[in-house]
């Protein structure tokens, strides 16, 4: 089997850091390509970055030439997740749906750590819209921004704690999402410091999307996610990068 | 006051018709200047479209070089929204928020006709996120496509009746929202064969810009919609077009 | 266009200072009209109050004589605005939903800052029947009643910035609306104060009427709002201050 | 104990009936005291008669000079209690949350059954600011105004029968709830006939206020419900029909 | 009339402290019939022990022999009401929602204030299914486990008024459910210290109970507690304790 | 890794159905136990034929002598997963939470459709508690009971493929769940005559236990599902069967 992994941004260790998470939890046999958008912002951390990344990604997806089995989106409550299900027919697994769906099987209510406080409203609405927001006890902010997690980990490991511990204690969160694409592998590290099961949202994407195939379930094309219906569309596919 | 009113599409006769039904609404004094996208699709109904839309409206808005004081932005139940609010300081006004926000002051519960059925997922999520959903009755789609309804304005008028009639009668609306912005000055024979007000969302979208302008406020931007944080965007602004 | 502003107490200098808010922001050509009740408490801040205002408010609009062509109820959290909506086929605005309405075009979520303790619920409960409260943050009190707003506007000033700025810090609020009729015209002190948009719901309120009137939509008269069949009604009109 | 029970309209003869039908329920030892609004509607059905109802029902207990334990107000889905509650000291019960916290007792969903099509956002609204529309499968209409109720019995048990079997048939209504003061001594004429409890909210009522007194609780006053501040209130109380 | 009262744990000391207050407030004529299960925890603090205690209660109730009116079961937030429901034609009501309907008569919200931490989403989710917890300010722990409040009577007084003071004080609540069978007659003390209506559950459930054997009302078998169908049982009476 | 998948009845050959459909889609190297519990009903339809399952299942995974390292729950909308969640450190698995968790990855709208009306009730209010009912279209019941699925597969296939046509035509679904355990197999065949994806429970719950097993994760014991207390716990465990 084989898992396109996109990141949002198009910074390229970004990439490489997803794509190696993936790796580390994926079944023998699946392979795990990391894609990288052709353009678009270094790191995503507002709503016009985001939906440029959502239109990046359906851009760099589609330009991908051998067959796939399934798509993750690498972004924490990121726009873009209904266009690639429209686009597509294998299934489409968005990291913020996967944390937090995960999250529900192990305690009775969530939080999500994050970067900015500015991307807070954006994993809220993107959970809400989801379905998956009535057991999310908060969504709090570090105050680091993503390129400051590449830069200084052991800041960010800090930061991240300290959030992560008033969401247990201050909000009865019963387990944590870590709420950033950028944030793969820190899990055990926080799980250690807040005992409490520590979700990192790039390895739940990547179980559920091999689960979705191995049961043979495809996008349902009924009705939202149907195909697009022919028509002129100027300048798609887009041009830049190429 | 100059008001930039941007259609989601690429059809130059939609952007001339919905900036006609502006001036025919805006006061003495406001400018209406009708703005068309310079790529994505020529009707949009989907996801897909309605996020390259999103993106396609910022990029022309952005490339517009003249002063002005409000954007409007004139398609049903489209993504995008947030992001214009990140990148300027003037308010941004969404046709499906102004419709909603209108029809709410005339009865106690609004429905929505719109063209597919497809589309009212979206419309009923934007609703959602804008906090506008509580009372509405329904969406219901009419079964023509957008481009339809420039073809063929007697069927749509046929079809969008029918459902408004449905809505009073089976969801008790005591208000309809006209879900499309090709639907323009259909309102008024709607209003004659239904008997309850039509709202027409162009030019509730006008007032509302008009009286934020004329009150002095903008949008927020201590948190959600603050500016975007300097960084490297590849590709952007985009190429295509200019 | 004339427009009528009912001011929910009996203290006429609310009246002229509320009327003179309206007129500050109407369009050329509309006239605003102050209506003081003829019964009524002198403040308004609870339900038995609130309850008496809407009888008053109604009491007062009918006896008017002239033409009209909108309605303000400029109370904030009270009740009536309903029976206003039967009563007459030109459109009725609440300064409470008119507020949160504007306020909504602004930032993700607004906050009210208003009076005394005991009316929060009221307001809470007002928006939420209006379909206006998912995107609300809080209500906020400052202690002060509606009376003392007049008598020490300083004091007033510094109790509404130190909820307002609370509100937009611990509550995530990204606009303020002014929860009071007494209030108006602190918004421009106030703006400078927290930095984020502060609506005063009167000048919301006066343009919503006027916008409604200019697209020559009335109340909705199917269902909720129809006009209230013709029955024996004893002591009405109320014969009380005539 | 002796308990007030205010009809809300100055129909005398559904006075009589409302206080008929509170003695067949209540306990030995309660006195019941029907009361009559001085002014006010024939029937209240609809928000200008109901906010009118709000005033005179406070108006007539206020002015009923022995002393008493607790006041029922005996309209469906009527404004007022909450003034009510702050004017008294005693516990105030609203027959529609009578009937409604009676019904989830016995079924995991009610519906109600009332008079005409546009009450029925009354009933709805008063229900969730009760905070008990949770298990409501419905609010429906027979479409027969309240004093048709009195001059057309059977006319009226053939259309709220139909009704209430279309609650438990299509919106899985598992009791029903007798939605107008009018509809007093019907419950068990209704309930062989559709094989569901049908809840009547005067009666439901009385059997609440007793409890309530029996358990020495009375009305908070620390907030909410707290009694009026001591202020000028021009025309109050009322002079009309002393 | 005779009611049933089942506590949900096996301490027969807190059997007969629920039957003594709940004769304390019965209404002549009703005779109050304590019930201990035959097995399970001695006191119920979480999901396992509160579905053994489900269980054991039905098992208990249904060994009970003589004839009955209505069955209490007298448990904070446990499970198994809807089995009991089932089982029984009479009506069947949890201390729970006995507590939370009757405070909402009181106030504009309440709060519930238990034993352990653990408990607090038990019975939010309880006060969620039973349709009672919109008007839920929040459920507080005191910290205290259910047998310490037998043995250090004064100290559980403290802590559960800390928590109901900080309720009124941080979540505005404006009545106190007492969330505990075991908190049985700690109410007027409570009530002295924090001028708040205080709702004991035990005792409100009688009422409740008394009253709908007086209007002759028993539990809706239309549906979700239709009698079980007959079918094969294996170990079902239970035969431990008899 | 050893999963245990716990049937809720009695019922041997339905156990080995659902065994046999869980290896069909476990990952090589997973091991399925099935378990059937030593007393209750032969087929569970109802709150009390579940809540004694939901100890009937507890018993029985507790007497499991082995090592396992996930247990699955393999009922439709019954009660008992926070027990078993309270008793065990592995992950627990509720075939309920597993389909909607999975339906929410293909469409944006689902629909359970199961056997009684009178589960209807159980599944909706278990959906509401995992905090999954947001994006659920309707719970359907096809009329058919647990056993008669077994006795007459090929009405139950019509009767399930109404129910199915009939929510996504209707209510708008967009996949299917299979809401009975008894359902397992016959999820292609109905694929085939919808048109959308239709998802087995126990399928998705068998590749949600291995991924949750695969990521080292397992229960939360902060708060909720915390090891209940040692204390004195009468009649367990359960002496019947062994």
């Amino acid at each position: 089997m084989r898992i396109l992994i996109a990141n949002v941004n198009t910074t390229e260790t970004i990439t490489q850091a997803i794509a190696e998470q993936a790796r580390s939890v994926a079944a023998p046999g699946t392979e795990i390509i990391g894609l990288t958008p052709w353009f678009g912002a270094e790191s995503v951390e507002g709503n016009f970055e985001s939906y440029l990344a959502a239109i990046a990604v359906m851009d760099r997806v589609l330009a991908y030439e051998g067959p796939y089995d399934a798509v993750i989106q690498a972004g924490y409550g990121e726009h873009g997740r209904e266009g690639l299900q429209e686009l597509l027919e294998v299934p489409v697994v968005d990291i913020t749906d996967a944390a937090a769906s995960t999250a529900m099987y192990l305690g009775h209510a969530y939080s999500v750590v994050t970067t900015l406080d500015r991307t807070v409203p954006l994993i809220e609405d993107r959970l809400k819209l989801s379905g998956l927001y009535d057991r999310c006890a908060s969504v709090r902010a570090s105050g680091l921004a993503v390129l400051e997690l590449e830069e200084h980990p052991e800041r960010a490991v800090e930061a991240i704690v300290e959030q992560a511990e008033r969401a247990v204690r201050e909000d009865k969160a019963e387990v944590i999402c870590l709420g950033c694409g950028g944030m793969a592998g820190l899990d055990e590290l926080i799980r250690q410091r807040t005992g409490v099961p520590v979700i990192d949202g790039v390895s739940a994407a990547v179980t559920i999307a091999e689960s979705l195939v191995r049961m043979g379930l495809s996008t349902s094309k009924v009705r939202t996610f149907a195909t697009p219906r022919p028509k002129k569309v100027l300048g798609w596919p887009m041009k830049f990068g190429r």
